[in-house]
């Protein structure tokens, strides 16, 4: 074992290790940002953790949020979709790059403490967003939202703002730009079509909201004559390096599409039961070879931020379908699926992949415990979680994160909503 | 403000109490087991909890579970619910008084540290449950679950160990006894109406499955020619000594008789999906004036023992359809409800009341707060709970319960899982 002679720049040992759908007590060497060793030598490293009697997992994947919507959680609730919108629209206007910095400050440590590494979002002043991103030390795959609601001038303006965004993520070692048009219903086939384009050219990842309620479906019918996924499918905008968020209605030909296609989901189910979207038919997706990832969606329709949650929640929906999938399944959901879907070489325990990694150290409601993957599917809220590595980094210490003043970004972001209550 | 100048057994100051629907700042008197005094008066206590910052509430009433199926917890996954029961079956016969003691007391330590003040049970070997709550501090509304499937012979056994444990729970202060047959699937109706009888007699809370599934409802309409809601008020078992666990399968008109006769629900979404019943009709009948209470069920259908997340659950179920009730609502579901169904004058911060109440200190997922209710029912998992009072006194200070020792349950609960699978 020669790599286990080395000196590690970071050891995790002892830990229960989530490895190809088992786990086993492993040893795990991390040199810069990836890891170099999996084993069962004791090794040494410059600095370790001890995770003896925890569970060691690669860190959770968010595949589809609006982190700064944190400062919408709780504004509009007991509402219905239309005036849950007035309100969160009313607000959205009120938002500028400190706000928007803010905000996503406050989301960037929340996800961390529960345990998510990499998060995809698309919203705006994604500058402001990037820039929380690179303080906490979280990674993410980030795009600026375009929509051009049929207007030539709109799309050029859109895409620039997209564009340099992009060209501003140069050199940000955990930032992955991406290509993110809203919806079906805010951008015109015209400037999805254009986007596919510049996204073949760049090599870049697309992510766009599809099929995310019945009401969309219908309208893309009465419109185009044809559904979401037709519509993105004609235009040849799915492909491996699409995600498409919620995949709520879907009929069972869209499923196959998506499988040949090799496009990922993103699914959504807080938000999708929150807004009466629906139940997505996961089950069906997994079993039909379509890779699902899990999101959170944003904390207005959720409202937390929590891989745990959402994992908890999805199987409970497809056992409520009477779809039984193994909760290994749902692991992988949280995990390795969220970095292929969005073309990031982390998400497994294993030697070469990016060392996203975090420590989840067993609590009393989550006992006895015949399967671990059991009890991190259907026991678990977030508390769980002890400690965070992303890029071979330590982020999160005994769940404290390490980067940044807790304190002072709950100080700032109670002063904004009280900003925003006053001109609400 | 006289009571103002006693001296109290234990006060709550500075706390933000949620009271009739409201979030106020005030302070909270207890003397011996009840709230003596709710208001601004700065008042003197033999012992305090300074509550400042903290969201002060009656503590969580989990209206139906069986609590020591913390052993099965996590033990069948995966399954659908014939090859669930048979797993299930087959280790609850292993169960003995000792296994239901251990069980139970992992149970009581989760339920404390999430905030629940008092439980619903009916099971096997109910005076070890007992043990636990006695031990533990908790607070309890006990039953044997009763079957008699059609015999006699059962029927009289079933009833001995039934009423003999009632007399075992007289001068055991925090412990309400109650009679429990199953379902009426379980129990015949003659068992049942003998039941109602005795309880009648006794002025004895009466619990029970009910309409759970469409297969139970199907099966009573061929065996009895009516749903199970309407055999039970045929043999006049429905007044407002009643509550019947899970009801997802009601009518209209059945939702308006249980009103009508003051019956209480024990709603427990998440293991309604788990278990594929289906979803209850909560707003409905919160409309229509039913009590409905919040319940975990048993931890092998869950597998949490946590009153956030069903509250969190129930709210996102019913926006799924599209029913929009207050979170105040769903506030007062796991709160006031729960004590009123099981006829216990507690769940509300008010002068009079049972001192069982809850400190909870909002977390960063929770931020930016707008609105207490909305943080507590949807960004809320439970570890946002600091101290719990139950009967007057502080049984979990700082998330750690005070009379017992977690860790030697852990151990034990650990080496019963190892007994039981090395038999399974």
């Amino acid at each position: 074992m020669k790599r286990a002679e080395n000196m590690f720049d970071l050891v995790i040992e002892n830990g229960i290790c989530f490895i190809s759908g088992n786990f086993v007590e492993s040893n795990i060497g991390i040199i810069n940002n990836k890891i170099a060793y999996v084993g069962k030598e004791s090794i040494k490293g410059r600095e370790k953790i001890n995770a003896r009697g925890c569970l060691v997992l690669p860190g959770f994947f968010n595949a589809h949020t609006h982190s700064a919507m944190t400062i919408l959680r709780g504004y509009a609730e007991g509402l219905p979709l239309d005036k849950w919108l007035d309100k969160v629209w009313k607000i959205e206007a009120m938002l500028d790059e400190r706000s928007i910095y803010i905000a996503s400050m406050l989301a960037c440590i929340e996800m961390l403490k529960n345990g998510i590494t990499c998060f995809s979002d698309m919203y705006i002043h994604m500058d402001s967003v990037a820039r929380a991103v690179e303080e906490t030390g979280i990674r993410a795959v980030l795009g600026y939202g375009m929509a051009d609601r049929g207007s030539e001038e709109r799309m050029e303006k859109e895409l620039k703002i997209a564009l340099d965004f992009i060209k501003n993520c140069e050199n940000k070692e955990r930032i992955k730009p991406m290509l993110t048009p809203h919806a079906i219903y805010t951008c015109s086939p015209e400037f999805l079509s254009r986007i596919n384009d510049l996204a073949n050219e760049m090599g870049l990842i697309k992510h766009i909201h599809a099929s995310e309620t019945l009401w969309e479906v219908k309208e893309s019918k009465k419109k185009f004559g044809k559904t979401p996924i037709k519509l993105l499918d004609d235009i040849k905008f799915l492909d491996q390096r699409t995600v498409l968020a919620h995949c709520v209605w879907l009929s069972d030909d869209e499923i196959n599409l998506i499988a040949n296609r090799r496009t990922s989901v993103a699914h959504c189910p807080s938000s999708n039961l929150k807004l009466s979207s629906g139940i997505a038919k996961i089950a069906e997706m997994t079993e039909n070879g379509v890779n699902v990832a899990i999101g959170t969606d944003g904390a207005a329709s959720n409202n937390m931020l929590n891989i745990f949650s959402e994992i908890r929640l999805s199987a409970l929906l497809q056992q409520l379908r009477k779809k039984f999938l193994s909760p290994v399944k749902y692991l992988e959901m949280a995990t390795k699926n969220g970095y292929r879907a969005y073309g990031i070489d982390g998400g497994e325990i294993e030697k070469g992949k990016i060392a996203d990694i975090i420590v989840v150290e067993p609590k009393i409601h989550q006992m006895p415990i015949y399967n671990y993957a059991n009890s991190l599917v259907f026991s678990s809220n977030g508390c769980e979680v002890r400690d965070v590595i992303v890029n071979g980094k330590i982020v999160v210490e005994d769940r404290t994160p390490i980067n940044v003043d807790d304190e002072k970004v709950v100080d700032q972001i109670s002063k904004l909503k009280e900003k925003i209550l006053g001109k609400a």
